[in-house]
C-alpha cells in the first residue's frame, strides 16, 4: 500500500518510519526542498495548491492523508474527488479553525474557556469588556507553536492587538487559571473502533512544547476520553486525533485540536505497544488499530534549536534519541528523546540527565 | 553521518530503520534493481566488484559495512584504501570461510564438531574414514539457509558428494546429536567495549531460521559469551556478530559465525532496550553501546515465501510486523513477527497464534 502524505517534515518522517516495517511506500508532497520525510520516501517537490502534483500524487497512491493541519481546503476537496483522504475533509475544515473547533466543543457540551470571534478591533474592545482580562489573542487559522497568538493584560496590549496579528480573523479567548496542561492521543479506525493512550502531561516553555510525560491511571483519564469521543464520532473521525486540554479546578477545559499525530505522543514510539504513528497508519488503511498500553514509565523531551551530541543523548540509559535529520536553527523542533523506565523516580532522573544536555540558548 | 552499506537486503532496510533515528543517512550498493533497503536510502545499482561504484560509494560515505559476509575480499580491501570498513577485512575473511573459522575456533579453545578440510572427492573419502558418518559436507564459502550443504549417512551419500557441490573447496563436519541450537549476537564498540544478548533458542527447517525465542536466565549464557568474547578479542571486532552454537551434553560446540546483524537477532527490535541493528550502528560510528536487556519474553516468526494478511498478524496483541517489501518467492525470507509478552506462558500462545497464520507451502 502506497501512503501519500500532504507535509514532509518529521511527522512525516517517523510516519514512514513505522508504515515501512507494514509493507508501505511513502509519497511526500512538500514545496521544500529539504524536507527531512524525503529520505524515507517519494518526493513531490510542489506547492500544496498545485493541482498538477496534487493529481500526480493522487494518481500513484492508495490514500492520501496530512502531517499539518493548515492545508488548503481546496487542496483536501481536489484531492478527495480520486483518492480516499483521512481524515476527512470536514475534520480538517473543523481543526484549522479556532472558531469553528470551540463552537464543536461548545456544541459538544465540552467545557472551553470563554472565547469570542473577532473580526475587528471593535469586536475586540466589545469581547474584553465582556470576557475581562487577562485573554489571549489568537488567529483562527494558521498558528502554531505559540505563533499567531498574543496575551492581553492590559488595556495598553489590547489597543492595536488586532493590526498586530494582521488583521486577520481571530478568537478571543478568556485567561484560564489552569494547573496544567495535558494531552489526549486518540485513534479512530475507518470502522469506528476506538483506542485512547494515557493522558500526557505536557510543559510549554514560550509556546513550544518541551516535555510530555505519560501519565498512569491519570483521575481524569475517564473524563478525557469522553470528551475526546465525542469529538472523534462527531466527525467521523478516521486517523489519530490530539486533544490538548488545560487542567481547572480538577477538571478539563478544551484547548484545541490536532487532527493529526502530535508531538505530546511522540513517546509512543518506544513508550507504547503500538506507536502513535503506527495506529494512524493501521486507521486510515482500515486495518485493526494497535494496543495504546504504555511500557513502564515514559517522557519525551524535545530538542529545539539543535540536538545535542549525540553520544551523550544516547549513553544515557533507555534514552532513544531521535533526530528529524533537519538543519539546526533557533526555535526550530530539531528532535526528541523518549526515555522509558520501570518506575516514576528512575523516569524523573533521567528526564534530569537529558535535560542537563539541552543548551538554554 | 553517511554509512555505506554493501548489500541493500532486509538487513540494510532494517539499519537504516534503526540509523535514521540517530539522524544517519544511508547508501547501499547493491546490483539487484529491486533491493528492499533502497526505499531508505540512496541505490547504487551495480555489482559488489565495480571499482567505479566502490570508489564513488567510498567518497559520498563516512563508513561501510556489510549486510552479508560473501563479500569478495578485493571489494573490502578496495574500499579499506578511501574509508574506515567495519568490520575489518579479516572479520570477513575469516567468517567467509567455514574452514578459516572452525581453525579459530580450535585455536582459541572453542569446541566444534570434528572437521576436515576437503579439496577432493579422495579427501572426502578419507576424512570420512576419520570422522565417520553421518557427516556434513559444506562448501566453505557462500553458504546460507541450508544452501552448499550436503548430509551423508551412508557411503552412497558420499560417492559423488563433492562433484555434487560443484568440486568447490568444502568442509566435512562429523554430525553432532545436538539437543538445541542457540545463538548469541554480540556487538563489539571501536573502543572495545562489548555487550551480549540473551542466548536464542532457534528452531530451523530445511535448513532456514523459522523461530527465534529469546532465553532468560540460560544456564549457558556465560559460556557461550566467553567464548564469543575470545572471538571478538581475537579478531578485534567492531560491530555485531552472531555465533551459532549446538547444545551438546550440556556444554555447546561452535557451529558459525556471521559478521553482522543476524536473523536471530531481529526479536531484538521491539523485544531489547537497544536492537541489534541500531547497536551495529552504534559500535561502527563509535559511539556507546546500547542495552542489550529485554523487556518481556519475546520471539521472532520468520514469514518464508509469503507475508500472512497484515491484518491479522497485527490483530495479536503486542505482534510486530516486518514486511521486507520483497516481492513473494517460495523459500525467500520475506518478513518476519516480533511478539513481546509479559510471561513465558503467554509467548507461547501467541507463538501459535502467529504459526497459524503461515501457510506450509
Amino acid at each position: 500500500m502506497k501512503i501519500g502524505v500532504i507535509g514532509g517534515g518529521q511527522l512525516g518522517r517517523m510516519l514512514a518510519l513505522a508504515g515501512t516495517p507494514l509493507g508501505m511506500t511513502f509519497a511526500f508532497l512538500d514545496p521544500a526542498p529539504d524536507a527531512c520525510a524525503a529520505a524515507l520516501g517519494e518526493h513531490l517537490r510542489a506547492d500544496y495548491d498545485d493541482k498538477d502534483h496534487l493529481r500526480r500524487l493522487a494518481d500513484e497512491v492508495d490514500l492520501v492523508t496530512f502531517e499539518f493541519e493548515s492545508v488548503p481546503a481546496e487542496t483536501v476537496a481536489f484531492l478527495s474527488q480520486f483518492v480516499p483522504v483521512y481524515p476527512s475533509a470536514e475534520s480538517l475544515r473543523i481543526a484549522r479553525d479556532r472558531l469553528f473547533e470551540k463552537s464543536m466543543f461548545q456544541e459538544l457540551g465540552i467545557p472551553t474557556p470563554a472565547f469570542a470571534d473577532i473580526q475587528s478591533q471593535a469586536d475586540l474592545d466589545a469581547a474584553v469588556a465582556s470576557i475581562g482580562l487577562p485573554a489571549v489573542l489568537k488567529t483562527r487559522t494558521l498558528g502554531y507553536d505559540g505563533k499567531g497568538q498574543k496575551v492581553l493584560r492590559s488595556a495598553a496590549d489590547v489597543a492595536d492587538a488586532f493590526a498586530e496579528l494582521g488583521s486577520v480573523p481571530c478568537l478571543l479567548e478568556g485567561f484560564v487559571p489552569f494547573t496544567g496542561e495535558v494531552s489526549l492521543v486518540a485513534v479512530r479506525g475507518r470502522d469506528g473502533e476506538t483506542a485512547f493512550y494515557p493522558l500526557v502531561h505536557n510543559t510549554h516553555e514560550t509556546g513550544i512544547l518541551r516535555l510530555s510525560v505519560a501519565s498512569s491511571n491519570h483521575p481524569l483519564q475517564k473524563l478525557a476520553e469522553d470528551y475526546v469521543g465525542r469529538v472523534l464520532d462527531k466527525l467521523d473521525y478516521v486517523g489519530v486525533l490530539a486533544f490538548e486540554f488545560f487542567e481547572v479546578d480538577g477538571g478539563l477545559k478544551a484547548n484545541e485540536i490536532a487532527p493529526r499525530v502530535h508531538n505530546s505522543g511522540h513517546w509512543t514510539i518506544e513508550g507504547a505497544e503500538c506507536s502513535q504513528f503506527e495506529n494512524h497508519l493501521r486507521a486510515v488503511a482500515g486495518l485493526p488499530l494497535g494496543s495504546t498500553a504504555k511500557l513502564g514509565e515514559s517522557a519525551m523531551l524535545n530538542f529545539i534549536g539543535e540536538v545535542p551530541p549525540v553520544d551523550k543523548v544516547i549513553a544515557i540509559e533507555d534514552c532513544h534519541l531521535h533526530h528529524y535529520g533537519k538543519a539546526f536553527k533557533a526555535g526550530r523542533k530539531v528532535g526528541h528523546a523518549t526515555l522509558r523506565c520501570p518506575d516514576r523516580a528512575t523516569l524523573d532522573r533521567q528526564i534530569t540527565a537529558v535535560e542537563s544536555l539541552i543548551g538554554r540558548g
